[in-house]
């Protein structure tokens, strides 16, 4: 896979949060432009032995975060990324692992947005996240929106001096 | 607290759930009206030392489905309920544990619900759910949809022959 040192990173990054360490989750893929997340459904089933909606909410957030922060940290920028909203319709039951797949939306471009964020320190994208069935249905979709603000610089230390 | 039976349901019910008994979750309150989830910030904490996204979500999530299920059963009614979509906004970060109260949303009353759900066998309500911060402020809010679908009464078994 290309991108590997940079997924490494998400992916320790994703590990370093003690509520995703229970969740079993990997990365997928990832092309530049999508990056698709994976647990099992095992680790995630409700009362109905299909998927739990609070894990698949909580995954779709993570696999846009994870979006975000490959592609600001690819254009050299030291950001924290924060989820500021989302929308997620549950349309289908899933009864297989959970496979979420993250891209802009159609109103985004990360020209605009990685443009911004080094001009103003700060910038908001939406990304979609898509989670299908067996057969190539939507189970569940997420919109949301992420705001990265650059952090300050590390003060010059002694040593510097 | 009454509704003691009912909780101690709810709270089996919620630790049968792989995704949920990681989460710590306890039920700290119920009036019939607002149902208060609880959880420590130390088992949800995010790369930025507050409360992660994801768990947010999910006990947001959780925190309303428990909600309609205490009342589809205080009605007496043995149904399913599911989540049909949400929305959340991330106000501000969160540093203390995750309090989520749920309740009916402005549009919902319990009457029509349950009536409806008795007459068609479905029904659908919103309901919206509230993460405070110490100083009262609203950290984070939710508003979803749930769909209750009345299960079919078990086949009469051999027994009963």
């Amino acid at each position: 896979m290309p991108h590997t040192d940079a997924l490494l990173r998400l992916r320790q990054h994703y590990q370093s949060m003690p509520p995703v360490r229970t969740m079993d989750l990997s990365i997928a893929g990832y092309d530049g432009h999508r990056l698709v997340l994976h647990a099992p459904l095992a680790t995630h089933l409700n009362d109905k032995g299909c998927a739990f909606g609070g894990s698949l909410a909580s995954m779709m957030t993570l696999a846009a975060w994870g979006l975000v922060s490959l592609n600001v940290e690819a254009a050299g920028i030291d950001a924290d990324i924060y989820v500021a909203d989302s929308r997620i319709r549950y349309l289908l039951p899933l009864y297989e692992d959970l496979r979420a797949t993250a891209e802009l939306d159609a109103e985004s471009d990360w020209g605009t947005f990685i443009g911004t964020l080094r001009q103003r320190g700060r910038a908001r994208t939406g990304v979609r996240v898509s989670v299908p069935t067996a057969d190539g249905r939507v189970a569940t979709d997420f919109t949301g929106r992420y705001v990265a603000i650059v952090r300050p610089a590390p003060a010059a230390g002694a040593a510097d001096r």
